[in-house]
């Protein structure tokens, strides 16, 4: 039997988030120590494919976080796009938008943020914090709403055109792990700068927010997302790491052939010697 | 006795860089096993520390790279810089200007490039080329070059006062040394696209850029400059996590303490179920 890859098992075919178990590993190690150890090796896979992907320097791969607070975008940042050369990696966070934000086209900031060629961007968060917020929030109306899954949709197509693959991660969090990390935060003193009281208020809105981004993985999925597992932090992480590397053994980047003449230049820097 | 610091053993004070060994180690470990395993605690260390800096927010920590061609400016990058969450990092990399950036002051690109308060800047190349390659290829006058170094002086003094903490360091690597390095970079396909034939050109000019590097030096050491042994990677490697490790204790950046009511929040937290 073929083994089954991590994107299709991960892929959001259906999107029903009452029966996807954030707790779940639907593939997969079975515990920490071996998740560990792959992801381990992973990472070394990766930051090769990475500098080839550098090297060639025609394409980018742009990982999208997206989850509830707590749900682990910033842990996946360190952790697992931390496993590469920080040399090849582009990392943008998006908060709330500025006034000076507000008043350009919500694509404006992402644009700006996109990761050159060569490059493995990551987004914590994104462009679908723009249709999420609104809607929980009643900001726009459902029309509008609407155009920007539309406009999202065309986005990426746009993006996947000029040679940068999307993995859209969401982070699937049950609210009894994000109360167990919210605690935590309050309780450790190195963590504090980490909490901020309006998490309870998006928090209190929770079935709100699950169907927003129910609403949006179903209207923005011509590009497919990936619904990671992520009540266990170890899960989580090794999850997106494969999400990575499958994309970029697939991609396949090449080093490519040297510009010059080889010998020719071997022969004039064994000649050359600048201490003669 | 009180154990020298790394910084004391490698602060250039007086600039012969003839009496320096490239393969040198004035202090630390005696070799690659023991400096592997110096590394992984200074990782360890470096990342929480640097968490703190950017939690408090208020400062940053920018570390210079200079040296010759495959002096390991990238390598420490990847290998050091790599150590810590990639979120808190910014780096930058200085190519020949282009002609919209020699239409600048040369310390336009460098400023738009400063890493923001609570983040560790790695600067690949900086604001020295723009008075290292003048020189040496003669395209300023020596009184241009000299307006240049109280410029660089000035500057970095704004910095310090800014907030800015300056690790500068110049990798030293011998020429038999950049000749193997050039050589492996020629027999590995997965290395060829690193390679420039006017890498040689440079090479081909080693004693002038060494004059180069000894009158900068001089001339630009209001803040001080380390001259890092590069022949061994794994000393340099080594070295510069080090300068890096005792710069951060020195700043002992402070975890923030919350600016709400922790125990108000707690019981918010407690009984807003989300569920229920």
């Amino acid at each position: 039997m073929a083994k089954k890859s991590v994107r299709d098992a991960l892929r959001l075919d259906e999107v029903d988030l009452s029966t996807l178990d954030p707790a779940g590993r639907p593939i997969g190690p079975r515990n920490k120590r071996e998740a560990a150890e792959d992801l381990a090796l992973t990472g070394t896979e990766l930051d090769g494919l990475q500098e080839a992907l550098y090297a060639e320097g025609s394409r980018a791969v742009l990982l999208v976080l997206q989850g509830m607070d707590t749900s682990g975008k910033g842990g996946v940042v360190s952790h697992v796009v931390g496993l590469v050369n920080p040399q090849g990696v582009r990392i943008a966070s998006f908060k709330k938008p500025t006034p000076a934000e507000r008043r350009q086209h919500f694509l404006w900031r992402i644009r700006k943020a996109l990761p050159e060629k060569g490059r493995i961007g990551a987004f914590d968060r994104s462009h679908y914090e723009d249709v999420l917020v609104p809607r929980v929030e009643k900001l726009l109306t459902a029309a509008e709403i609407r155009k920007r899954y539309r406009e999202i949709n065309d986005f990426e197509q746009e993006l996947a055109a000029g040679g940068v693959t999307l993995v859209k991660c969401f982070l699937h969090i049950s609210p009894e792990v994000q109360k167990e990390r919210l605690l935590a935060r309050l309780d450790d003193p190195r963590k504090n700068w980490k909490y901020n009281p309006a998490d309870i208020d998006v928090r209190s809105k929770w079935s709100k927010y699950q169907e927003a981004y129910t609403a949006m993985l179903k209207a923005c999925s011509d590009t497919p997302w990936y619904a990671v597992p992520a009540d266990r932090k170890w899960y989580r992480n090794w999850a997106v790491s494969r999400l990575l590397l499958e994309t970029l053994r697939e991609m396949d980047p090449k080093f490519p052939p040297p510009g010059y003449d080889l010998e020719a230049e071997k022969a004039r820097l064994i000649s050359a010697d600048p201490l003669r």
